[in-house]
């Protein structure tokens, strides 16, 4: 047997089809499909503007000099935010300061928002949400200062119909090959603010064709995007299926638990009481790839951070996720379901 | 008839085949095929490492970087260079400077790159070779500060055995839809230092797998280098024809026109006796795309400047390019030559 991948993306003929046809078009780098995927984007997350780029580091930098913050800034951000973070925030030679994650849903809490701004000064704040995670029931918005949304791994999730997306005055997200859309590789930024798009517009003068999305690859972006509901309905069962099997042993779903709650089934990912590499060796004894889900965030700069971070770092070393996606066949589903129900 | 187009990829079932390829095996993100495509490249162009990324943005940053150059350092470069390279070079706080071409070659001449380097103080060179030519007869590296090629335009091109690529100590080149080779879009640099290597790695460490280009398009680009040769013969057969037909005219080439020299003919370019407009709108009257070569280039912005770039200003002016490409059509082909033989 071979062992059950980590994950895939989710790949018909439909797409295959869509990339294609770009190439019997002769028409494959940045045009009018990275145009067309653009704006089902912004209708989907519901924005009125925005950029298609190659790169989320390139479209979070987009982002961040569009807000036309003061030289040398402090911006805030959630531990457990991916590690390029700081590549994109120290580019532009500001500054990352961190907060500690809220335990409920897993996203930069209140409080530390609160502090991050009021007290530490941040002119603005990078919202991660990992695994399918949405920060229900916080509004940063409120502290004044702009908030850049990242829903790359919580496009689709929603709490009482509150879409992720719906916190940030600016949205961006990636569409890597482990994505819920993916687009080979890439991203997008949007916003709505007229002056931010002509501040945009500005940016990619000179650089514009060279850094955004090929239409080879927003051609893929677009079926993905149409079925999207599709496949984020295969992914909220899974979830679901898993979330049962994991009752079955004293180990807690990651984030919110909530009924109410729609997971985009991004991830699945628990945080054990066990030890993360004895579990990942359990899972592979079956087949089943599993990862320490944190292990690239910023936390992992932070390893011994206890009393600064208390619910993140022990989120950070003990959090597993376990292969979710569409393409799952039945046996390799009931493989993981079982190693779930017996996970040590 | 409908307009021939300016430009063209050339995609054949091949091409089709292996981005196909790329989703039948669910690797469409930045893996396996990214390195192959990159070991090839590097092969091509005679280096030993190098990174394949997303943008030809990212791709010189990170080679100007890897240099580790002086804050706030001077960087020398030719006026008909693309504007980005500005974006390029101020994204990381140094200053570019400009220096004018060569008349023979239509690169940086030697005593302004001499200039630049011992004069101004410039810290690094980075080289533009435009539409297929290569500096033959100059030697930038013997100034002592090291030099950046960017054989986007003239990758193939060479002049009594010595090829583009062998100018600098890093070499640049993007896949761009338009490029004789295309990825849709996406870049590489090459190296040959340890440290170099390094850096690079270093420099990627927590951002790559979002920078890296994608296997779909890197598989487009495998394809595209095993088909170099085929397509450089036929693109240096047009250019000879062109060559020809535009003998029967006052105009005159634009860069080399020694017999010894092999040109990418990744363009055709004539810098006119006329103004510009004129000539782009004979050509659209007999359904030929033509455009000014250098419109987007650096000299834009010092437009009447004739002292300082006596030899680049007109050529920035009075430059325009024609269509040249493998799928030109017979009947196309004898329209452009036709063309060409009465540019008024």
């Amino acid at each position: 047997m071979a062992i059950i991948p980590f994950y895939k993306p989710t790949l018909r003929r439909k797409d295959m089809d869509a990339v294609l046809q770009t190439m019997v078009d002769e028409r494959i780098g940045p045009g009018e499909r990275k145009n067309l995927f653009l704006k089902e984007f912004c209708d989907r997350i519901g924005f009125a503007h925005g950029v298609a780029l190659r790169t989320v580091i390139d479209a979070m930098i987009c982002g961040l000099k569009i807000l036309n913050l003061p030289e040398g800034s402090r911006i805030g951000t959630g531990v457990l935010a991916p590690s390029y973070y700081e590549d994109v925030v120290r580019s532009l030679g500001y500054e990352l300061l961190l907060g500690d994650i809220d335990k409920e849903h897993g996203c930069l809490s209140q409080a530390e928002a609160d502090r991050l701004v009021q007290e530490e000064g941040c002119k603005a704040l990078l919202l991660h949400e990992p695994v399918c995670q949405i920060p229900f029931g916080v509004d940063y918005k409120e502290l004044g200062v702009p908030v850049m949304e990242d829903i790359s791994q919580s496009i689709g999730s929603s709490f009482e119909e509150r879409n992720a997306g719906s916190w940030g005055d600016l949205v961006v997200c990636s569409f890597e090959e482990d994505g819920v859309v993916s687009c080979g590789g890439g991203a997008a930024l949007v916003f709505n603010e007229k002056e931010h798009k002509t501040a945009a517009t500005e940016l990619l003068s000179n650089t514009g064709s060279h850094v955004e999305l090929p239409d080879m690859n927003a051609a893929l972006g677009l079926i993905q995007l149409a079925a999207l509901d599709e496949h984020l309905h295969r992914r909220r069962e899974l979830y679901s299926l898993y979330t049962k099997s994991l009752m079955k042993t004293h180990h807690r779903l990651f984030g919110i638990g909530h009924i109410d709650f729609e997971p985009n089934g991004y991830g699945f990912c628990t945080t054990l009481d066990s030890k993360a590499e004895d579990v990942i060796a359990f899972a592979k004894k079956y087949e089943v790839s599993a990862k320490r889900t944190f292990a690239d965030s910023l936390a992992s700069h932070h390893q011994e951070a206890f009393e600064t971070y208390p619910v993140a770092l022990p989120a950070f070393h003990r959090s597993i996720s376990l292969p979710i996606y569409p393409f799952l066949s039945q046996s390799d589903l009931q493989v993981i379901l079982k190693v779930i129900a017996h996970l040590p």
